[in-house]
């Protein structure tokens, strides 16, 4: 294993350092609970949105904390959920008094411990909670971590369009309620061409021969719809568009696309793989209104990209477009 | 090779329609020359800021192409400089008869080629052209590709700061003289866990044993300083800031940091760098004012990661602050 650690029992530790430490005046870390949170919290009167879950995908969460999208959020082990405790950390440490959002990525141990911090908050006349679970990906129904599907890419244009929506002062009800809208008109579906290895244990999570890929892998390295000889750019487009736009109809609404990198495959080719789903799209006559291309939701050094495609509607949109100030998406008016 | 291709010989001509595809209304591209270039362009009476290289280094050069920084990049084949008729191209494209400043990295292809576009430019009475030339890495002074040092970070810092200079209307030497001086005060290092592959090649471009390290390497997998076995992230952290910080005196003034990642290196050992690198830095008395953590200049799917800082002034601060709307870079007043 070659990689930039310490001790690889301290990654996600070490990582928070420096995530302080790049980001001073803008963000703030409780290294005891590990939530990454504003600077400028509690903003009082807005809902705040809070999210999280293992590490290793990152900018997601904590690079999504900012004005314009998540208020806080709370970093597990690589590849495990944070527990209860972060999250109520969290919850206190951000509620503005409109209550909380939770943000939760559909993996079992995550909708647990979620669920059980709003539990606690419930018990303790902490923050009135409500919870959004995204399981966008269409690859597999069950899986190793999940019941149901999993939450994948949506979850990142999930966090930016309610973040908007708190922003502009929507109470927790409407903006769980759009939430909810966003992840039901989302889906995903990845493909891996490699592993990736997490640092505290030191070898590929799974093994993929160097003449085959992964259709439909989850961002943990969870098995996907079945294994293939190692496609073009082209082929593999078309096993990713097909999915998705079969389990949903995307005509006739802006969608908004999401063309992400696992972590290990370089720029040059996500976009050359967006070269290649934009005309697939194009032929099912899909209206692409958005476009995102790069490292937004990964799995370490996995080579590797996913489609996540959102059948918007204006007011989504709108909300994209608002101003959104955080370490991994950050753009002005 | 594991890549998303179709022809590995067509991988920058297939890249640039997905960057054309991803950015409507926003970039546009010359297919023919293989160049980059602002929606909105020419802006008329502003100096235009052209640079480009070898492919591989995503989101650099095309991914700052935008309001901000980059009129236009041209794109070379991966690690292959492009020709005097792509830059002459680019030249024409974005002039709005303030002149254009050609911004080269110090590779000998493309410092030739790039001078030799700007004497067609003479000789055929097109657009008045300037050029600044960076050369920030301290790691070796001549190499397979250089007379002198390599070109690497430095480059995005200034055509950030550059690009806000001319957008506030300065001169073709005004604007050429603040790039040179941001290209003086700027130093770099990095250090290689893996090699890269170059898709046309099909394998690495340099063998590196599992256990040791390439300190110094460049930006297409040149030769650094030494290799030494890995080290632990802290150690390594050492061996990017000595060698920086021993090159020029970054005390008493503002210094932009950007700790960059090769291309396979994931976000969360970038972070953990930084936190290696920041008390390094306030050890020496080096007071940081803006900080870049992420994939901003690359080599392909190389593990590895850069430093780069830039003793800056108050007049660059504000320049890094001013807004930018580019794909690799953006953000809002």
């Amino acid at each position: 294993m070659k990689k930039f650690v310490n001790d690889p029992q301290h990654v996600v530790a070490d990582a928070l350092v420096g995530v302080e430490a790049a980001h001073q005046g803008r963000l703030r870390v409780d290294h005891r609970h590990r939530v990454v949170y504003r600077a400028d919290a509690p903003v009082r009167g807005k809902v705040a949105l809070v999210s999280g879950g293992g590490s290793g995908h990152e900018p997601l969460h904590g690079g999504y904390v900012g004005p314009g999208m998540l208020d806080a959020a709370c970093a597990g082990e690589v590849f495990t959920s944070p527990t209860p405790d972060q999250v109520l950390a969290a919850d206190r440490l951000v509620d503005g008094g409109a209550g909380v959002l939770h943000v939760v990525k559909n993996y079992t141990g995550d909708v647990m411990n979620f669920e059980m911090a709003a539990e606690l908050a419930a018990a303790e006349d902490g923050p009135e909670v409500a919870t959004v679970v995204t399981d966008d990906d269409v690859a597999v129904e069950d899986s190793l971590y999940t019941a149901g599907r999993r939450g994948v890419g949506v979850t990142v244009l999930l966090e930016k369009i309610a973040g908007a929506a708190a922003d502009e002062g929507r109470d927790l009800v409407a903006v769980t309620d759009l939430a909810r809208r966003v992840n039901d008109q989302g889906r995903s579906m990845g493909v891996a061409l490699t592993s990736c290895t997490v640092p505290a244990v030191g070898t590929p999570t799974f093994d993929l021969p160097e003449d085959q890929m992964e259709v439909g892998v989850g961002i943990h390295g969870e098995p996907g719809r079945y294994r293939r000889p190692m496609g073009t750019a082209a082929e593999i487009a078309e096993q990713l568009v097909a999915p998705v736009t079969e389990d949903l109809d995307f005509t006739g609404a802006p969608v908004i696309v999401m063309l992400g990198g696992m972590g290990g495959t370089p720029l040059l080719e996500l976009y050359l793989m967006y070269g290649q789903v934009a005309p697939l799209l194009a032929a099912r006559g899909i209206a692409v209104a958005r476009t995102l291309v790069g490292n937004h939701i990964t799995s370490l050094d996995m080579a590797g990209c996913s489609l996540t495609l959102l059948r918007a509607d204006d007011e989504m949109l709108r909300l994209w477009d608002a101003p959104v100030d955080t370490p991994g998406l950050r753009w002005g008016a």
